[in-house]
């Protein structure tokens, strides 16, 4: 039996229109002698909507009722698209989280797939083309409603590809994966392979098409992930392991910039081993998702920045003052840029960080802060020159 | 533990405004002194949402998916109302019918209930004020979501009082049980107890307070039901098995009018025992409800009438001549109305008959058909002057 699993987006089913047109894809690819596993998202704005009733009601409602209200949406989503399926000529069955026992954590909201059982699966498609399952949702221990968040039904389609051992299709409204957003930089080429790697610091940096803990899942298990558009039949892209040998590997992959980021100085820390931990516990505990991180210690003082996504700086600095006491100081300076190159060629190559700070100099910017890893280096920068400067490094790196 | 189920209908929480004045109204059940489990039903118009959604990709949508999708709309209903009364402080949990048990038949979109499991409810109710039931919804053996048909909140609601043993509360925009349609008849009379028998015969004819499969469960488990509305706090009606002895039992309880019936005549049947059942087993099997039946033989040939609902008349039609053959005559001439009056006191009362049709005969009206049971007359007549006979009747029978 050739399985495969397809995944498609909200924007992909907003209509019965491209309902239909989905179901269309789905048969071609049952034709061509797969037997397809499909996961859905709801239906374009419904879960957006579906919030936005239960915000009207309460500004803190319950996770767990919020998590019984979210999943109604991909539960529409299957059964609409089973019935268009079975219109034109397929043998196809839906199935939401309960019966396919998808078991999560019980983070509401938040839940993250620890098995999901594929008896019923297999055992369904021996007289069944193509089996729909609701992305984004599961139940935990105590049979309560789980969703998993944002991307959430990325997760979902990954994780049945890897328990099934099969390749994973996403479709959504993005033909595939850019070295750079052509928006921004229309020259941007779209890649045919891009390694897990590369797609983690991509996808953390907005890239739209694939959400990272996905990624995370498909490494694990190496699922090959292959992401494309619904409405197009152009070539997407594949996310693997390795690049192909024959494919000469490029140094730099990507370029992306990541707008509306805060940044917090605290100058002045008291150098010792606590403070810091003290910091990025209370930071944690209150659900702040801390990005770029730099250091500075003269031997008696630490000065530490850091940025954040968050809209909520003022309370952020508020609690850091309750804990850190008044003898440090803490600042913000308005909204950044980061910009980021990404690529796995770079652990082999030198000389990049070099181009990169080059290409900065030369375009008269100054970083306020850079952080690098293996296989990326981001800086932050003032916003206003941010997207030349993103197309200065997507021209220069060849991308 | 005192419990009361109390059930709110689609109109009760068309809005989110809406859903928070019920939450109130359970608020003050609570205070009150009650454990309360409330069964609601899908917000407003989302059933006839989804189910144009699902024509509009197929005539004839697979039931089991047809299940699947409008189930959601119950699920909607209980994670926002159990968010509303969180918010004003109540200790409030949400059920769908996975999470409690309710196991029913197999028959997608008119399943029966068949047993739901109250541990999971009485267990919780230890620290909780208020569960909330998804009313209208089940699974079957398979696990797959199976729906009750129209009326199915309340089937679940009554269910729910009879496993519970307790009091069925079901909150309507239609504030009691009236002897008369008031739009029709104003002068009609709000009843403050009515019986089962009498519901049922007014339930079937269109009294749209509580639907007459409820009303089947109550009457079989013997549970006290509570019709009023959700917008007022006037008196209701209680649906119960004898009226009290305080009461001097009325011989008419109510008069009701149905509009929109066909009548279809077949003349000159072979006057055998098979031809009748055939006729009604092509019926049945066509999923014809038939209502008013009337026969006529002369020892020779048979001549029958009924009458339907349903628009399809010309396909019944065209069915049974090819069951029937060329010998017999199949006529059908024009929509009628059906007047009926009610009262479980007409069974030791006489003289009901007589003055019925005396009524009749002085509104100059002949009546082309004619049933009735211990407990009901009712009649098919032009629907010219049925309101004007409407008002007639309940005037003289002291409606």
């Amino acid at each position: 039996m050739r399985i495969v699993v397809q995944k498609y987006g909200g924007s992909s089913v907003a209509d019965t229109e491209r309902i239909r047109n989905v179901a269309e894809r789905i048969k071609r690819k049952a034709e061509a002698g797969y037997k397809v596993v499909v996961v859905v998202s709801a239906m374009g704005k419904t879960t957006d909507n579906l919030l936005s009733l239960a915000k009207s009601l309460s500004v803190s409602p319950n996770p767990r009722e919020m998590d019984m209200l979210l999943s109604t949406g991909e539960q529409i989503s299957i059964a609409l698209l089973s019935i268009a399926l079975e219109e034109i000529g397929m043998r196809a069955k839906s199935f939401n989280a309960f019966q396919l026992n998808i078991k999560t954590t019980d983070q509401h909201t938040k839940a993250r797939i620890k098995d999901i059982d594929d008896d019923m699966i297999l055992n369904t498609l021996k007289d069944h083309d193509v089996i729909i399952v609701a992305g984004f949702q599961g139940i935990d221990e105590s049979h309560d409603l789980t969703t998993l968040g944002r991307g959430g039904s990325d997760t979902t389609a990954v994780a049945l590809a890897a328990k099934l051992g099969c390749l994973c299709e996403i479709y959504s409204d993005v033909d595939g994966i850019y070295t750079c957003d052509p928006k921004i930089y229309p020259a941007a080429k779209k890649v045919m392979y891009v390694t897990y790697d590369d797609m983690l610091e991509l996808a953390s940096l907005g890239a739209k098409v694939l959400h990272s803990r996905a990624v995370e899942i498909a490494k694990k298990y190496d699922v090959k992930v292959y992401c494309a558009s619904s409405f197009t039949d152009t070539e997407g892209t594949y996310v693997i392991n390795k690049l192909p040998e024959w494919l000469e590997e490029p140094v730099v992959t990507g370029a992306t910039i990541e707008n509306g980021q805060t940044k917090i100085t605290i100058s002045d820390l008291p150098d010792d081993d606590e403070t810091i931990s003290k910091i990025f516990n209370k930071l944690s505990g209150m659900g702040i998702n801390v990005d770029m991180i730099s250091f500075f210690s003269d031997g008696k003082k630490t000065h530490l920045s850091f940025t954040i996504v968050e809209d909520h700086k003022d309370s952020i600095i508020k609690s850091l003052e309750e804990i850190l006491g008044d003898d440090v100081l803490i600042s913000n300076d308005g909204q950044y840029s980061k910009i980021s190159i990404v690529g796995v060629g770079m652990r082999s190559s030198t000389g990049v960080a070099a181009k990169f700070f080059s290409l900065l100099s030369k375009s008269g910017v100054k970083p306020v802060l850079v952080t690098t890893s293996e296989i990326k280096i981001s800086c932050l920068v003032k916003p206003e020159k941010s997207q030349e400067i993103l197309r200065t490094m997507a021209k220069e790196f060849d991308l």
